[in-house]
């Protein structure tokens, strides 16, 4: 089977369950043969540690320069995505690498910096249920999906707030993987109230 | 309202849901005026970085020897477990802290350090679900509560594995705090699937 590399972006302020959840996910899918199905890692804009939200300090596997071609990238919200959605340089890296990926997926507020880089425009999103209006004045072409624990364009798919990174995360094991292997997985976190489809 | 201080111990090998589920939790929870009712951090056994399960790096906020009385200790899992279980100063620092502590958790084997430090004897709990002959050969007394998402013994609870130490969690804040605390933090987690109580 197919092995492909799921990269995590992190930053000051990013909220911790927003990239460990769906990093969680990510390691937890095995084939049937047992072999690890993504080679997943955290990838920041340098290779220094960040804080996220709480003071979680977590250090990448790779930075903006050493990354590797991968094939899915996630990116988690948290409070840093208020001063990230402003520099555009963010905005830059995240339109190349959404020139090269399988799919781009994002957590929370995380959906804000993939609008900011313009890459929402008329498409289905959601965010973190209380930053609605904020995604809104960024992207005014974005569908909301309220409510939604994802909203899935095909190759951009975007989850609600914090949790629901790891439901889209198993949603995105079962379209490549198939439902056994997806169940597995959330079996193995014990994470079984998610519907699969 | 009191603030508690909550440190989750982390070691090579943890389980990165095991120990950032609970801390995303704990980090949720604000008082009615908007104060975080939990100090909380990552605590090693040294001040080096630790690599979790999958590969994610992350370092303390305290070391065995830094860290102040804290009220909430929690022992999370993974396969770091395997030699931790073997080790008697890692015991010997558990029972330590389990004389001061206001209540001593566990998710997933996490339960397995517990019972290696004596302290599971005639009493409930649970672990991963895949574990639990393991933990009946360290301590054959214990009460295991099969499917369980957490067992409550008032000061010492285990949760079963990876995800449920957020139920666990919550549950906790709900003890500590009421239902409608532990609820909005849930909601602000968007992890609305737990029961209450």
């Amino acid at each position: 089977m197919t092995s492909r590399i799921a990269a995590i972006y992190i930053f000051d302020g990013v909220e911790p369950l927003d990239c460990v959840g769906p990093f969680e996910a990510f390691i937890s899918v095995e084939s049937s043969e047992g072999e690890a199905l993504f080679e997943t890692g955290m990838v920041g804009e340098t290779m220094s540690p960040v804080s996220g939200v709480g003071g979680l300090v977590m250090t990448p596997r790779w930075s903006f320069e050493t990354m590797p071609e991968v094939d899915l990238l996630l990116i988690p919200g948290g409070a840093g995505t208020r001063p990230l959605a402003k520099r555009p340089e963010i905005a830059d890296w995240i339109r190349q690498q959404n020139d090269k990926v399988e799919m781009m997926l994002s957590v929370c507020t995380g959906a804000h910096l993939l609008a900011a880089a313009g890459l929402l425009k008329n498409l289905k999103a959601t965010t973190h249920w209380n930053t609605y209006d904020w995604l809104r004045s960024i992207e005014p072409s974005v569908d909301i999906q309220e409510g939604a624990r994802w909203a899935d364009n095909g190759r951009i798919i975007c989850s609600s707030g914090v949790s629901a990174g790891i439901d889209m995360t198993l949603h995105v094991i079962e379209r490549l993987h198939g439902e056994k292997l997806a169940a597995r997985a959330a079996r193995f976190m014990e994470y079984e109230y998610w519907p699969l489809t």
